[in-house]
């Protein structure tokens, strides 16, 4: 495909809908009620405390935190929805026709960290864009056990499959290998978790990997699968924001079974140590590489709310390896890289 | 200054002597020793535990960390030598000389992080570069108390100053603001401790602030002074390896003094939980502002090594304000700004 033949085909991106800031935004707040609700009923203990702010260059959000919960050790919920004259460079090289244009953006993301080393850390991020001609949806949502359990990575993509095929048969194999690809630690050697799904630049032109990301290009396997099924006809703002809908309804499905399943298993110090360890890769990958948090600290943002995402204990350790055939060498040796979890035959 | 003038005088630069590398090299050795030595006498428990390592593209390091130890719950002191066929991008923006050459570097860093919340973290890094026809010395040191007192501050900058003094009285005021600018982190708007000194690109052209920063502009406190006093005259490699290798010396009894008058206040929970809720500033500034630690995980250096700063336990708390009128609260006000410590007069 030629440069020419993309620009040619762009001009006929679909405008939204002239109501779609409304609409996007509303799912935003509704997807935030119904995972803070689903949330508190399955922690038992505690509740969300609500913060609403304003963002003096324009906009504002609703940050929801839940401490010290029964499950949760901490629960972050944030709503946002901001809007300004000009998006900031990183974007713009992405998305060149935006330069020049104010800007909207609404989205919702979630971190939940559960005291048990048993329950995976989770994260949710869906957000939408309008600037000038261009308009586009990502997101996604990936799992981060640190004691895992193949039955639990399997639920959870699949449940995501499920979700995704609904929509299109190639989104979830081209979201799932960007997932592994963007929630990756180069200075580890290893992923954040068991992935999930992540997509970004979605819109009209049919292109499900549409971008060359810094530090990435265009061999990667989520760029080759995008390649091999070409552009996806027929995709407009409507069944964009339908998908997007269903994506954000299938997490509650997608991680409270592994929650129910694992809340009883007992732990002790060698657990939860080990647990404080691994979420020190959390913050090195959202420090180091996340692109929303650094954006964020960079531009201004609220940073109570961006670094909600940051664990609430943690634990670096000069050196550590885990000893051979121990259930932590397990999750290095196989959760934390790319795996096929839907099609997982083994007996882990 | 026009930029013609600035080409013209950098042709004058002084040749480094053909044993430099050797030279710098052993002091950097030296240093490690001598600073190891001297906090294994202070700590009384525990002592330090080296790996020396090599790096596949050329050179390698000596990495020694002490742990629970009496004083320190754990101390980093690094030493790395390194070299390859070209300096990363960031470095070339500001050196375009060293463009198209081979480089050479080696330096020793060190963070400290002690038990008790009245014993400041401390951090120091020394560094020299070569590379085709230009070379630099850089570093500097810096105090980041938890309950902080004046006294320790005042004594701090005061060694430190003296040892300046010694070699240019136009190098502490200089080289202190330019330690407030650079250790400044701006989503909190606070600098990360009380500062000390810090440089970098020092070399025989004789200007003290020789850059415009990424994030920075000619307008910062350094950059004023650097301009106020002009072009320094007559620096050789051999009076700024001289001038490094008075600061090597100098940490020590900026330091350890400060060891000796806290080590025995009594704390409890209150102060250990502050404690580790700021070391959270301390990662958060190294994962997202410090250069030396992001060019090192983005370009293969040992990422152990390089995370050896990181605190052996840290804690984030949603949207924490310390309660007006306390002794965290003066934190904040007093000692997370830039101030006048030489001079400072107070009754702090």
């Amino acid at each position: 495909m030629t440069v020419s033949m993309e620009s040619e085909q762009k001009s006929t991106a679909q405008l939204p809908p002239t109501d779609s800031k409304e609409r996007v935004s509303e799912l935003m707040t509704s997807l935030q009620d119904q995972i803070c609700k689903g949330l508190e009923q399955v922690d038992g203990v505690e509740t969300f405390q609500e913060d609403t702010w304003i963002r003096p260059e324009g906009g504002g959000g609703r940050s929801r935190v839940l401490q010290s919960g029964g499950i949760f050790e901490q629960a972050g919920v944030n709503f946002s929805e901001v809007w300004g004259n000009h998006l900031p460079p990183a974007i713009l090289s992405q998305r060149p026709e935006a330069s020049g244009h104010g800007f909207y953006a609404t989205g919702t993301s979630m971190v939940l960290h559960p005291r048990s080393p048993y329950i995976p850390t989770v994260h949710l991020n869906y957000r939408y864009f309008e600037a000038g001609p261009v308009w586009w949806f990502g997101g996604g949502a990936d799992l981060t056990p640190y004691y895992p359990f193949a039955e639990d990575a399997i639920h959870f993509h699949r449940t995501f499959q499920q979700a995704c095929d609904a929509h299109h048969p190639h989104y979830y194999p081209t979201f799932k290998r960007w997932c592994d690809e963007y929630f990756h630690l180069k200075h580890r050697g290893e992923t954040r978790g068991v992935g999930g799904i992540f997509f970004d630049y979605q819109d009209s032109e049919g292109i499900l990997y549409p971008l060359v990301y810094p530090g990435t290009h265009q061999s990667t396997a989520a760029a080759k699968y995008s390649e091999s099924v070409g552009r996806v006809k027929d995709r407009t703002w409507e069944n964009l924001f339908a998908f997007v809908q269903t994506c954000g309804n299938t997490f509650l499905p997608a991680y409270l079974p592994i929650v129910d399943r694992r809340r009883h298993h007992d732990y002790g110090d060698r657990e939860r140590q080990f647990q404080l360890y691994r979420r020190g890769r959390y913050v090195e990958f959202n420090l180091v590489y996340d692109r929303g948090t650094i954006f964020g600290l960079q531009t201004n943002g609220r940073t109570e709310s961006i670094l909600m995402s940051l664990p609430p204990l943690v634990r670096w350790e000069y050196n550590y390896h885990p000893e051979p055939g121990s259930p932590e060498a397990e999750l290095y040796e196989t959760f934390l890289k790319p795996q096929d979890w839907v099609n997982w035959s083994s007996g882990v």
